[in-house]
């Protein structure tokens, strides 16, 4: 099957949330607040068209897996590097969600001095939160170690910070920031 | 005419730079000195096809301007944003290898405490500098002032760090990053 696609269609997962906060980011660089951008899905080239007079047209590629995180990017001098995820369970958030080299790079930023989080989104009931990487690296060591391959919704509720939508910004996940590492 | 790439010949411009970079910032993450990646190339995509049981195969898609620079990542607990460029002229740096967006970029980046600069390559003798982004913008505003639209390799001497190829790292760019912002 072949499907054409457009900037909205990109993606079946994720894209709502991506979409706010993209729109987050334009907000916070428009304002002067911060620099943050997302990285460009990894792609594999393998051929490539130049035709006469026109722009190269790619002809046979792939996606790649990312080994780094979905955003990262300045505030105040700090190092800010986040992934951004959706479930669409709804009593928990299951950890399969993470690639172990997306963990991995999320510890080295951290033990570098910047600051990593990730923004979960459980789309049943809209529901978004900031989770600092601390404490997802608590509830992954522990799945590493046997226990449950998933964090219960009231473990969120009590490591996290609730992101309420609003219209500027869209997530306001840089109060959660500053609230937690300034 | 069509084209296949393999990873080496995918950039006729900069794939010796990028390789040398990117084998540096390996080189920096193995040794825990920092945490340096280089950012995929944008491309946007239009029409994939899904092979039953194989991975999805992208059809057509376009390669995309960058918005940002080339590689970013945090040193210290600061935030790292540069560029890379090569050119083949022996006495002076075009500035015409710049987009202006890739400008703005890095002065926002410097104006939220970031460090950004650039590491320019000149080919034919392969010699490498480090160029801090003020100086560069300095030379930028010349230019946008009326004046000359390349940065004289006199100029260049004077006001970058000449880095020196190396075996590990290649390129040991964060020497020149401790020694002017540190
Ligand atoms: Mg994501
Ligand atoms: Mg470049």
């Amino acid at each position: 099957s072949e499907k054409r696609l457009t900037d909205t269609t990109f993606s079946n997962r994720g894209m709502t949330l991506e979409d706010d906060i993209n729109t987050t980011n334009s907000y916070y660089l428009n304002r002067g607040i911060a620099v943050i951008h997302k990285k460009p899905v990894p792609i594999q080239v393998v051929r490539v068209d130049y035709p006469v007079r026109s722009a190269a047209v790619i002809k046979e590629a792939y996606f790649r897996q990312a080994s780094t995180t979905d955003y990262n990017g300045v505030y105040k001098g700090k190092y800010i590097d986040f992934e951004a995820k959706e479930t669409k369970i709804a009593s928990s958030f299951p950890l399969k969600n993470f690639h172990e080299h997306q963990i991995s790079h999320m510890k080295q930023v951290e033990s570098h001095g910047g600051i990593a989080f990730v923004i979960i989104r459980f789309s049943h009931l809209d529901e978004l939160f900031f989770l600092p990487f601390q404490a997802l690296y608590t509830f992954w060591r522990r799945m590493i170690e046997g226990g449950r391959k998933s964090i219960a919704k009231e473990e969120l509720l009590a490591c996290s910070i609730p992101l309420k939508l609003g219209l500027s910004p869209r997530i306001p996940y840089l109060d959660a920031v500053e609230s937690i590492y300034f």
